[in-house]
């Protein structure tokens, strides 16, 4: 876990991004900015505008010197990149590829941290939700994300086109470890997701190696789950499930599920994160740019919100973190289905969080 | 599409497996008989003892010798395979890549047929599911199912493990184009879902080879989503989709959780089709072997009676599968929420056939 520094001074990168990213990013600092007034705690922000607009502008998407000037923060914040669907100027870009899996990837972000929870008077789409709590610890340097894929005849009707899952002990272990870490401090329960029917070997050393590190955790009941039945799960029974560890694809799609039956990735916070603190972590709401509503007040910014508190709780700031978490959860409930304004709901949980 | 011979005598494999697979088997036969007893259809059946229970007995799993007998029925109606959860002696088995995916694969099912259907009256886990009706088109033959993956120090701190996704033009074309033509019957709405965003040349061929299909099918509305997102939809808009076009492991898990918002995987239907008619397509319920209810006659023989419409379907007795998923409707509508054994649901849906 990475700590304040002895200066008080956190440095943070601030990544707007595209669409909503920069509406949803305005109220997160707010929130950030009261949250942290009271404390000795200052923020030294950087603002790096790095997305699909960037990219039209200039044709870069994450330069060497961006990544470098990145590193040297103590954490990052990021609204959401993405052009518009069907842009062909964006055609070849891949901004995901280019910027967010390769921030991921080159940080050390092995633990993507995607807390669900349904919060009382969120309309979801199940008929009886019950009591939703869980963790998703996804995998996030590792699996069919690597970038390990090719093709051969490419755009001839003799085309082949592989995609290599790469996964190693070193790689699983770890997040093994940070997944019954957190078990220990939650529920006591951890359900691997794989498919060790199938993915034989990547899912044998998943398997092999969740049972190794189980034995160090006796308290801790662990269980495993096909991704195709963890999906029935998450809709029939999401109350079963306390921590989830999983590889990257699988936790992709468990957590875009997991955001809709918890009512809407809306709220879905999320931390990419370096607990080893070799790198900076980066915390971002799991939803997209949503370029359609852009510009227009219309994005709800709780998710980006929730995440400034696992940006918090990640630099050991727990009580910050703690109440932003609860005015959130205040503002929720006290929400009576009227549309307001991306700032004011940030006003509003600011307000909360100051009273 | 395969026909019947002109013998009218098809000659069916049955492989009744484990578990449940038994009993919702001899339903299904029974619904098969009397579908065709006005007909001069006969059944000519082979009954193959495979699966768990087998191997645990001869130590095999699926020699050359069953599959090239198997490989000489026009059509086979499997229950499911798999043995008891944890049973140490199946440990290094794998009952289902070498029965059920090494089936698939040598008779080259490339298109795995799977309906979703919300029937009237079944109890769903979605607050307001709206009317539910579409189809998966799962690729059956490549993708992160071929069994390219190995390991290398395996069980070491240094263990590395691959899965190689293999996806050819070839094999993406037929089932598109299998797709497109079901679209074209339906309500000509087509969805490819993919991770092109991630999984770059696989995701890039398959989107390429959907447009140049698209193209011969102007009248079918395409649409894209990514794997993440469709699952979204599949619990806040069902009624979205008409048929979805995608890969092996993508469909899998996407009709595990199409089952559960459609009431349940005991009634999903599925077949394993060879559409060119070189090998005998197969016909089998989604849902497992469930050996803790086995021999109880507590399985709900609901999806294995809707696979032999399928199967029915295929073999291009046309009427006489409308007339079992009237039947297996009109018995649904008809639930009142109390139990009956397998064999009375089987019988009702009989005399409802012969009514
Ligand atoms: C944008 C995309 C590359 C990304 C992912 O697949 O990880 C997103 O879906 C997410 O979950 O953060
Ligand atoms: C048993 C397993 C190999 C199989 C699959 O993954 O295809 C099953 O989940 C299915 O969907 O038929």
């Amino acid at each position: 876990m990475s700590r304040v520094p002895e200066s008080r001074v956190i440095k943070l990168a601030v990544i707007p991004g595209d669409g909503i990213g920069p509406e949803v990013i305005a109220e997160a600092e707010k929130v950030l900015e009261v949250a942290t007034a009271d404390s000795s705690i200052r923020f030294d922000k950087t603002r790096f505008s790095l997305g699909a607009a960037r990219f039209l502008e200039t044709g870069d998407t994450l330069t060497d010197d961006d990544l470098t000037s990145i590193g040297a923060h103590d954490a990052i914040l990021l609204g959401a990149v993405g052009g518009v669907p069907g842009d062909g100027r964006l055609k070849n870009a891949n901004i995901e590829r280019g910027l967010l899996l390769r921030l991921r990837f080159a940080l050390d972000h092995y633990v993507n941290l995607r807390p669900s929870k349904l919060y009382p008077g969120v309309p979801g789409p199940l008929a009886q939700p019950g009591d939703i709590d869980f963790v998703v610890v996804r995998e996030g340097t590792e699996g069919p994300y690597v970038g390990n894929g090719g093709s051969i005849r490419t755009g001839t009707a003799h085309e082949v086109a592989n995609e290599t899952s790469v996964n190693t002990a070193y790689g699983i272990e770890r997040v093994v470890r940070y997944a019954f870490d957190l078990a220990e401090r939650r529920n006591k329960k951890l359900t691997l997701v794989h498919k060790t029917n199938v993915l034989v070997h990547a899912g044998g050393m998943w398997q092999r190696i969740v049972n190794t590190v189980a034995a160090e955790h006796p308290d801790v009941v662990v269980d495993y789950l096909h991704v195709d039945a963890a999906t029935i799960f998450l809709v029939t029974n999401p109350g079963r499930f306390d921590v989830i560890v999983t590889d990257n694809l699988f936790g992709d799609i468990l957590t875009d599920l997991a955001g809709a039956v918890t009512g809407g990735i809306g709220l879905a916070a999320s931390g990419n994160i370096n607990p080893d603190g070799a790198f900076p972590s980066m915390f971002e709401p799991v939803h997209g740019s949503a370029p359609d509503i852009a510009g227009q007040q219309k994005a709800d910014p709780t998710a980006a919100i929730l995440s400034t508190a696992l940006l918090l709780d990640h630099l050991g700031l727990a009580d910050e973190a703690q109440r932003v978490t609860r005015a959130v959860e205040e503002d929720i409930a006290a929400r009576d289905g009227g549309s307001r304004a991306t700032a004011q709901i940030g006003d509003a949980i600011s307000a909360r969080l100051q009273a």
